[in-house]
């Protein structure tokens, strides 16, 4: 593809990927495909010679749309949202252009730099303590995933727990961390990883709105330490995936630190909700955690992969992860961020860019502006399956997610969501609660409105009989 | 910003790509600036009204672009090549616009099916055995990193050598690992992470060549398992990263197999190059491999992030990787690919994309060419160095890399590397083989051609005095 080809290819792209979003509404949100239906379509070979470049697009169209599911439609409420807002469609166009690799400070000093300012940026927007802005003896970094910003909050807490010789010498099997069972799976998949094991991970008990008792906290603590184990980590949530429950920070924070824990808060979806002011509170008592982390790419127009991650001592998460081989070694070791030993891959991708564009083409009031609208939108949808008696709340509506069940009982729902579903006019995805089936409805798309959420809950209301 | 602002500032933005592309010849390699230059010309917070988009663009110009190491120059021989086509570019363009998640095959079959489809054919033009194939019992995935494909190797070893309780127990601190000191700082890194830890590496002998010596391998073995140790690893590394030593992979799988060890190769740069029939004896001993992983964004034209992933028993792998909570349960779990039990992350995107539209629209012929070209200018570059007196080789030249030394001694060598750097006209990385420090030329860019490794020779030539 020469210079010229790509200009052309890239006007048409540019306006393929526009059509795209302004036709997504039209779309089933999910797909009929059967697996392997794909790759009947697709040749056993790639080609010898370069194939022409509107035939790869026409493939676009004829293979790959029929076979997505549709994140970007205004009628998704499944999972978790995934809104990406043109400015970071373009960040990411200019990243992939660059093609530089920010492992290093020395490899790309702007791609380090831009992140770490923006990530401040992120504090200050947010309203998080100071603690985690880089001016402190902490601050902040993009990893691809809430996960991976769990595992290196894991792991940074091992080697603080261990006096930094697990590195060397590996784990001892005395290490027990603290969660509840609503926690996000990947606290349990990165004590996996981290060679601790699921038996080692205590799943605290929860109150009635499923948020963790700091009793029960407490209590675990103190038959793990008479037991001669290494309480060494406490994983809090800011809104469960299951339910948006939210954790009691102050008090979680407190026991914590009277034992000596790792703090990590996770509030994935949630977090990036206190951009609104008035959504503060969402942040009460992180003063006391020693790593947070949040999505853009979920709840704030970023497309994946964009998760802030926070720490309060950098040193503790670079002594965790770095390891300096002679050929990475530069003059500037040492005098300036290395993000490779922040994360667990070496190669990076200058994701800042993506944000960048995001806070400063939407800027600040049109963001805290869509998430009150998608509060809003979720409280009305509160109040009409409070009225309809058929429907009851498996959970208090928290944020932007609703958990529905029908009374007649879990088959019923069960055959709800999976009718609503087929239709394509709208996606839901489930959860089990209480040990109750429920759909979850979370309201967070860019261009998600108030006739997306009425056609959402009458087809529900529609098709509940 | 509107759909009609972003088709707009979408032109543009392609249009600011080409003129990157076709300029960065021009630009220093590496930057001048200081840590902090590029911070102190960004302002404190973000905007709360939307800035135009003009202005966004202007700043890529004035304070970023003038702060990066242009990786896609002709003139990078630094570290690794990280040559970005126009096609994969617009692939990632195409994956950031769905801004699907690919995490589960519900969540989007077509982002699932591609990418096993994509890796299928990149088993057929590489070579590779068709355990890796996904019509076997083995299967690829795109990851972001070789460090983070290390890591999942490293995962499913740990668990088979466990008989599947490490996830649920922790490590029992007796697992031993090898590789040489050659071999990439990831798999030190990796066993870190997974709680063996650095003294459960041992560092194996190599040779003349850097290359591992199997019967030191085979020596080390007996000895840990003398003391009742329990091996359970080794990688073994095809282009190590200071000097593209090949370790020997027939004679180490063989040894693998006979003490029952996963067998890991590392071919992150040179596997790829094997897309040239001519080069197929790279991948010889590959069937003895229980895992493989090659970067496709290193030397095959696609952007960063697109590590392919191998392995012969996809169920080893899943089976140290997988964990399922409710709210990811779908109609077609276990009867499809879940891509989310082959990584360390939950979420993914369609990585898949840009390999494809690499493949498609630069044709395999090309990307042959391509790699037969860069071998010929090496071995044009090594011809140069050898007939001069002043320089000398640290270590056969092998692929697309020569690493030369002045018989001047290290402090001469180390300052003709920062003059020549300092001239912005090339970029070289050093790295220590035999005690002895050596300037890296590693040759791959895209658009690098003979007049660039001429001007490059020149330029060492000329300061070396």
């Amino acid at each position: 593809m020469t210079p010229e080809e790509f200009r052309r290819h890239g006007h048409a792209v540019v306006d393929w990927v526009a059509d795209y979003l302004d036709h997504v509404e039209r779309y089933p949100v999910s797909s009929k495909v059967r697996p392997g239906d794909v790759r009947a379509q697709l040749p056993a070979r790639p080609p010898s010679s370069p194939e022409p470049f509107e035939i790869v697009l026409a493939d676009l169209d004829r293979i790959v749309v029929p076979a997505l599911t549709h994140w970007q439609s205004p009628n998704f409420f499944a999972y978790f949202p995934a809104n990406v807002s043109p400015p970071s469609i373009l960040g990411e166009l200019v990243s992939a252009g660059l093609g530089v690799n920010g492992m290093l400070w020395a490899t790309s000093p702007a791609c380090t730099e831009l992140e770490t300012h923006v990530l401040d940026w992120m504090v200050d927007l947010l309203g998080l303590p100071d603690r985690f802005s880089s001016a402190s003896s902490g601050g902040g970094v993009i990893q691809d995933s809430a996960s991976s910003a769990t595992l290196c909050a894991i792991l940074a807490a091992r080697e603080r727990a261990s006096g930094g010789t697990t590195n060397r010498t590996g784990t001892t099997g005395r290490l027990v961390a603290y969660a509840t069972a609503q926690a996000h799976s990947s606290v349990e998949k990165g004590l996996r990883i981290a060679g601790i094991g699921s038996d080692n991970l205590r799943l605290v008990d929860v109150d009635d709105s499923y948020a963790m008792d700091p009793a029960a906290l407490a209590r675990a603590l103190e038959c793990d330490v008479a037991d001669g184990r290494v309480p060494f980590l406490v994983v809090a949530t800011t809104g469960t995936t299951s339910s948006m429950a939210l954790d009691p920070i102050p008090a979680i924070g407190a026991i914590a630190r009277s034992h000596g824990l790792w703090l990590h808060v996770d509030a994935a979806m949630a977090g990036v909700a206190a951009i609104d002011p008035a959504l503060r509170w969402l942040n009460v008592g992180l003063e006391l955690a020693d790593s947070y982390c949040t999505n853009p790419h979920k709840w704030l127009g970023v497309n994946f992969d964009c998760d802030t991650f926070f720490v309060a001592d950098r040193e503790a998460l670079t002594g965790a992860l770095s390891i300096l081989p002679e050929y990475l070694r530069t003059a500037e070791t040492g005098q300036a961020i290395d993000y490779r030993d922040w994360q667990v891959p070496l190669g990076r991708r200058f994701r800042a860019l993506k944000l960048w564009f995001t806070l400063r083409c939407t800027g600040v009031a049109d963001l805290q502006a869509m998430i009150r609208r998608h509060l809003a939108l979720t409280e009305e949808l509160t109040a009409w399956a409070r009225e309809d008696g058929r429907f009851e709340l498996l959970a208090p509506a928290r944020l932007n997610l609703v958990v529905l069940a029908l009374r007649a009982g879990d088959d019923a729902t069960r055959e709800l969501l999976a009718r609503a579903n087929a239709t394509g006019r709208a996606l839901f995805t489930h959860t089990v609660l209480g040990g109750r089936y429920g759909i979850r409805i979370c309201i967070g798309g860019r261009t998600t409105e108030r006739r997306h959420v009425q056609a959402a809950w009458s087809l529900l209301s529609e098709l509940a009989g």
